[in-house]
């Protein structure tokens, strides 16, 4: 098969995360990640991945690395795995350099592994000479890390339920331009957090109010759809911080409990809520972490952020505008 | 009506607050107080209300003092009305003069209207001469303020649900000596809280989770009075945890949602988490407030409080035992 490898060599590609406003919490099946419901987010222009990928008949084995060091083994395993699904489609064997560096800390509560599986799933695929659809490249990266799949289209970006690998897709609802709309994302902690989101999944079916939420978010999802579309601030600020809310309540009712939640979190929640009171509207939504992302209109954005800066046990704020999908920024293919 | 005035005069009452492991919250009845789940509590021997009433032909108008102080107009009202409840039943109209003193700090989440409405309760039917049995006198405390009918029987305490004033009483499930269990109360405020349980209350059926809960709550009534009657720490101690958190869940997804937990109440969430992970087996319990009620068995409870001392936001530790009924400390009958 190693002719094959004439038609590839070698691509980078930059991914951003994605801030979802609807939220993947919970699978009905875990080997190809299917979710429990559909999700809405907005990529982040200024958190990104940036992944290169390099075929090389020279190699013996996979290489990934990570901020110019070697990952540690159960990293490398994901990566690699992954790699092996795009090899599988593109019919070769041949091993590959996977660099990958991201502009913000890792395990900090920011989505990294969307972005990482977003820019190592185009960057692969262009690699291996693949020229795929971008719906094909949204269910490839769903099986690297579900919310992956929402940072392949640009802007705001719905991920279907599914229930099976090519039903569950994401596709843009609208382009950045769009709605210019900020995403101040308030960094609590730097260190990774104790329980990572793959696990915090799995204990979803252990909540006794999931079933409840799952269908909540059916609802969320035409509310923030339709919100987004016609620009609906208020309809859009209300139900973004119920569906977040929702996620918090199934972890705090999973058994073992999981509190994502730092003081830091709460106290931000609580300012927001007094600030909507004095008349600036902003809305909260937190992931699994215990970063806050606080949403503004753009006229507001430098508002918030100083406000944010301000609080105690903030330690950075990031300013993000709705972002562009995954790019393939360089190519070498022979 | 004024000669049945010779068989009554002045009772004086103490009764103390209660901690509840299955808790009230949410009523199918707003005008009789009948909960939406029967709950569980175990009264707290330090913190407590002393009320006395004294009928006296020659006021004009009732008059109520909380601590000295006139009260005010929106609490007294709330006061005379439960005295007229009693004075019907009594067969007078004789106008009362009420005088009541909490030992705990009023409105910073320790649940003062049930000691207040189990006391006045029980001081007003003494002093009105009225001679009723502990079911009646709980029937009356709850139509106070709900909660306060398991502050008038000693003890470990189950408040039954029920569709009808009889049928929704409070008894005991266990005498104090029965199990020497210790309820450490970090005082994380002292100012009034924002959204008193009485509003709260009213929100529940807001909350798309609240059948759920109702329901769980149901199961939890067997699951905690089964581990008080055994003495079975660790199952007691964890759905206690269960059933505390299922309050906030209701509360953080009512319209609007209500927040009751300060910075200082995630910390000591987290802590008593950790502290179990090191060996020592606390768990926590929280009411409609930011306070944390750390329960503990007799041998942890010194530890226990010199931890919560040490946390950052901790004002006081309140250190209870299992507490006595409302009793009458003093009566003057002619």
């Amino acid at each position: 098969m190693t002719d094959t490898l004439k038609h590839l060599q070698k691509a980078t590609c930059i991914a951003t995360t994605n801030i979802a406003f609807v939220k993947y919490w919970g699978r009905i099946n875990d080997a190809l990640r299917l979710p429990m419901n559909g999700s809405i987010s907005m990529n982040l222009d200024s958190a990104f991945t940036t992944t290169t990928v390099e075929f090389d008949e020279s190699l013996t084995a996979d290489l990934f690395s990570l901020a110019n060091q070697p990952a540690d083994a159960k990293q490398s395993a994901r990566v690699f795995s992954h790699v092996d699904r795009i090899r599988a489609m593109a019919g070769i064997q041949t091993r590959a350099r996977v660099a990958s560096e991201n502009n913000f800390p890792t395990g900090a509560g920011i989505a990294s592994s969307a972005s990482a599986f977003a820019a190592l799933s185009v960057a692969t695929a262009k690699a291996a000479g693949l020229s795929l659809p971008e719906r094909e490249l949204t269910l490839l990266a769903r099986q690297g890390s579900g919310s992956a799949c929402r940072s392949v289209p640009a802007g705001f970006v719905e991920w279907h339920y599914g229930e099976t690998n090519e039903a569950s897709f994401a596709e843009q609802i609208a382009p950045p331009e769009h709605w210019d709309i900020r995403d101040l994302i308030a960094i609590t902690q730097t260190t990774h957090k104790e329980v990572g989101s793959a696990d915090g999944n799995k204990l979803v079916s252990t909540s006794p109010f999931n079933e409840t939420r799952v269908k909540l978010a059916g609802a969320s999802l035409n509310i923030i759809r339709r919100a987004i579309l016609e620009k609906n601030w208020t309809t859009f600020g209300e139900e973004t911080e119920r569906e977040a809310i929702r996620l918090h309540v199934i972890a705090m009712t999973s058994q073992p409990p999981i509190y994502y939640w730092s003081p830091v979190t709460l106290a931000i929640i609580q300012a927001v809520t007094e600030w909507r009171r004095d008349g600036l509207e902003a809305y909260f939504t937190i992931d699994a972490g215990a970063n806050v992302h606080v949403l503004a209109k753009a006229e507001d954005a430098d508002e918030v952020e100083n406000r944010l800066w301000q609080q105690e046990g903030v330690k950075i704020v990031l300013h993000n505008k709705p972002g562009m999908g995954a790019q393939v920024v360089e190519s070498h293919l022979f």
